[in-house]
């Protein structure tokens, strides 16, 4: 390590504090100086909606450090209120603007922690101040005076103050969530087809059902249009009664929504235009690009978090990934290149991600089936629906868990909903696509039991124990999405007991309990008329016992992945 | 796969009857005979203590299959009360004991699944009524119908019944919380030094003292040596009012226990009679000696479960490993090798396993520090205490978890304890393990974040950085077991605040709270004296942040692992 010098972070927050913080570590005698154009740094970004519900009670806990607790600490020169507003990379300065001045800054490391910046959606009447978004300690505050605006002083027979949150990801669903524990009247709008579009089509559903559980009024496939203010000619088509509104949504489908909050998260871009304008390399997508020691093309300027340009481990695509979690590792990393420390290079990233929403959790890692198809990446998936512990200890929960699985074997991606353990099984999951992992080492993975806490046959077993059975034919298999082509040409075979057939089956169906199957055979041959059979139970397991009979008495048979449950949440016409 | 065919199974629980399914599901015209010398078979093992307390409230739950619901499902010959007493390997014949006859069964494969059976510590009066075992479902039954007896009719105000437990094992633990949770007094005692002896000498502690704040009354380092029944001359040495018991248990120490009930888990030896008989290769410690296809030294006989020989995955030790969860996955692979189906060979286990101690919960993965000792594997240990979760976010628990990492950065094994949390970080670890990473890997998982399950930098995280830092030498450490040496020859710094220091102190320590450090480096020169500096704060932050700083002043300072938390742990007196 060399001798003094100077380190100038730009940014203060999740990336560019991990790195101050351990180049402090790395190098005593630097100079380190962190520019954040904010009033606060080192704040728990994720933690935002959770002061908007009053769960996280003080707004202090937001705020991890201070510039003067990281001064008396670290020895690190913290400056809030300062905009980096160019740099000059020959002279090896940037340009710092406060409210008061402008001066240059010199440096010998350049560490660019910049972040996003919301996406704009195309929305007339935005500026209107009932709307908020939800990225920044100043936005929590807005939104809780807001909410202290709306709620206090209300007659107690008053209707509950009503919202728009706009974009269901991630931070839209934990602020729908957070409005319902205020009392809020919540609409949900989001552009694509279901809620969380990270997660499959098939696991959404649960999500949607959950949040109408709630009380949320859910409006999909749609897009909001216009932001007006509430006149008398204010029109809500949501049916209930209540105010009329600060504000009126118009979506594209022609419906009204009266207002008083509205709240818009529809994703976020790289805020990457300080490095655009000093000619840093970016990607198509307008991220900062970085080596693999979180480097940018110039060897005096590094790059870290929301803003830079990261390499998916599964599909290879380049592109922002905003999670925190990357961000924190990007910064250590960053420093110890910075500081000429050994460096651990890393190359990719997983994108696992977690939500709750009410009482269930929804997490995914690695690539979705959306993202295997649009990159062409040959996969079988698998459904299972087991229990979060074993089913004879009490309190049992039902995970759906969902992988996909190269023909190799190799997982190449995992997500879950449930009540209980889908974190857990998520984040070993994640462990093993970074591994490398295939559906042979899940089925011997060797994780925790006892009853409180898993199974001996544990849920990723299970995923293991299908994907190999998938994989090397001992059971042919097919997806509830292939549903129309199975009616068409096979013979459907809902092996079910009659009580579960009777509350709701396909048509077309042959119904035999699994129980019968083996005395029935010649029934199925009579139906089937030389067609193949697509069997189903309610979550895959009796009809896998089914068709290994089937097929060894000559059928052409196959199993639905992930039965009667996954069928119903994709098709809930069926 | 051959045609129709006998398979012939020894012992109808766990990996026994996972191998007669997996068979069954392979190889739809076997006949597949299991034979079960108890009552009953696929019996929930690991949920009998769980039925003594209460939580599984009916027995029923116990029992997942019956011979009834086994046949009907999988066409599967299942006769419980029938014991195998003979192998003839030359005619491929068993002997079959029942009630009432003996009869030869001829097989084309044999597996055995003949579990281990309960070690018998060498106590005089063993055979009294009151003193019962663990292990099966008639123990259960006998163990509640005891309880029952000493609890019904009780006068409200008479004093609690008493329990001796002899073994503070993984079923030794949960009889006790069962017992407590019925309202009796509970001595347990234990021959090693710490509870659990699977767990570092450090981590146990945490369980004693959960055991003690829950009324257990713990004898450790003592052996029972005598039970004998309670006569007009007992005398209970434990000093509580109560019955004088059923009978009196005498410790080596000298004390006497009046008991109720008395339960002996002090763990168990393969049972590898019949194997042994018929000549199949046993392993010195007595299990059946099995290939990676648990196929034994006869080519037609398989062996799985409690009874035979694995090889652990870090130390290479051969031995039985009784554990649910690999002997149900090599049933399943003896039956894929027994039906001529892909194997997945599998050669070692990591002896995952996890107990909850009331409120606490401890799992251990991989080898512990006292197994990496005897095995003279080197290893470095790091301790650290981690929120489960964001702790600016509500109801963060502590967790205290240890790994061990070779020279290399290999992960080789890993232990916790907390109140949530621990059993999701054991499972990732787990995986880790068997994955080969090590500590830059750990550095660079990335796992489900959000604030109420995890943290942006996750414990596993944390465990990487630390591993990571005192393997490339940033942050040497000291360990707990090393203070009267780091008290005999090195300057003690503690950088504590004062209040911490004032609470309590080691002694020999100079006091400079890690925010002065910087401004005292004069006083630590003075103190040591040429000596180097063994720094401690309350958990190894603090005092890591304040290392970096001697160490880049020159001097020789060093981290104490784990802080005062551990070293507390370690040594209670201290």
């Amino acid at each position: 390590m060399s001798g003094p010098r100077t380190i100038v972070v730009v940014g203060g927050v999740a990336g560019g504090m991990s790195a101050a913080a351990r180049a402090r570590r790395l190098d005593e005698d630097a100079e380190i100086i962190v520019f954040e154009q904010g009033d606060y740094v080192s704040f728990a970004n994720c933690g935002l909606p959770y002061h908007l519900s009053g769960e996280i009670a003080r707004r202090e806990s937001l705020l991890l450090h201070t510039p003067a607790s990281l001064g008396s600490s670290l020895n690190l020169d913290v400056r809030t209120g300062h905009r980096v507003t160019g740099i000059d990379r020959d002279a090896q300065e940037v340009t710092v603007e406060t409210e008061d001045r402008t001066f240059r800054q010199p440096y010998d490391a350049l560490l660019l922690s910049p972040g996003a910046v919301a996406v704009r959606p195309p929305i007339a009447g935005l500026d209107h101040p009932a709307v908020h978004t939800l990225r920044t300690v100043p936005d929590v505050d807005a939104l809780r005076d807001s909410l202290e605006g709306l709620l206090e002083d209300r007659p107690a027979d008053s209707p509950a103050p009503r919202a728009v949150v706009i974009g269901a990801g991630f931070i839209g669903l934990e602020a729908v969530e957070a409005l319902v524990s205020r009392g809020l009247q919540v609409h949900l709008v989001e552009l694509a087809d279901h809620v969380l579009p990270p997660i499959d089509a098939e696991l959404a559903p649960l999500l949607a059902d959950e949040l109408a559980a709630h009380g949320v009024d859910l409006r999909l496939a749609v897009s909001a249009q216009t932001v007006e203010p509430a006149g008398a000619s204010a029109i809500d088509d949501a049916g209930e009664t209540g105010s009329t509104g600060a504000v009126t949504v118009s979506l594209s489908d022609g419906s009204r929504l009266a207002a008083d909050l509205v709240i818009v998260n529809v994703g976020v871009r790289p805020a990457s235009a300080l490095a655009r304008e000093a000619g840093l390399d970016l990607g198509p997508t307008g991220a900062i690009r970085v080596d693999v020691d979180q480097r940018t093309s110039d060897p005096h300027i590094w790059a870290v978090g929301d803003a830079v340009e990261v390499f998916h481990a599964v599909t290879g695509a380049t592109g922002p990934v905003p999670l925190a979690g990357p961000a924190n590792r990007q910064g250590r990393r960053a420093a110890d290149s910075i500081c000429g420390h050994r460096t651990t290079p890393q190359a990719s990233v997983l994108g696992t991600a977690i939500v709750r929403v009410f009482d269930l959790t929804a997490a995914t890692t690695g690539a979705n089936q959306a993202t295997l198809q649009r990159a062409g990446i040959a996969h079988e998936v698998v459904h299972i629906h087991p229990g979060d512990h074993a089913g004879y200890y009490p309190g049992s929960e039902t995970m759906h868990l969902v992988a996909s699985f190269s023909p190799d074997g190799t997982l190449l991606g995992a997500q879950g909903v449930g009540r209980a353990g889908v974190d857990k099984r998520i984040d070993v999951l994640a462990t093993a696509i970074r591994a490398g992992m295939t559906a042979d080492d899940l089925a011997e993975l060797e994780l925790a039991y006892a009853p409180p806490y898993g199974s001996a046959k544990d849920a990723v077993n299970m995923l293991g124990f299908v994907a190999q059975n998938v994989l090397d034919g001992t059971m042919p298999q097919w997806q509830a999405q292939d549903l129309d082509k199975a009616v068409a040409t096979t013979l459907v075979l809902d092996v079910r007991s009659r009580s579960e057939f009777h509350a709701g089956h396909l048509d077309v169906a042959l119904n035999i309990p699994h129980l019968e199957l083996r005395e029935r055979l010649d029934e199925v041959r009579d139906a089937a008329a030389g067609r193949a059979i697509s069997v189903h139970c309610a979550s895959g397991v009796r009809s896998y016992l089914a068709t290994r009979v089937l097929l060894s008495e000559g059928f052409d048979a196959r199993n639905l992945s992930g039965g009667w449950i996954t069928l119903k949440a994709l098709r809930p016409g069926t």
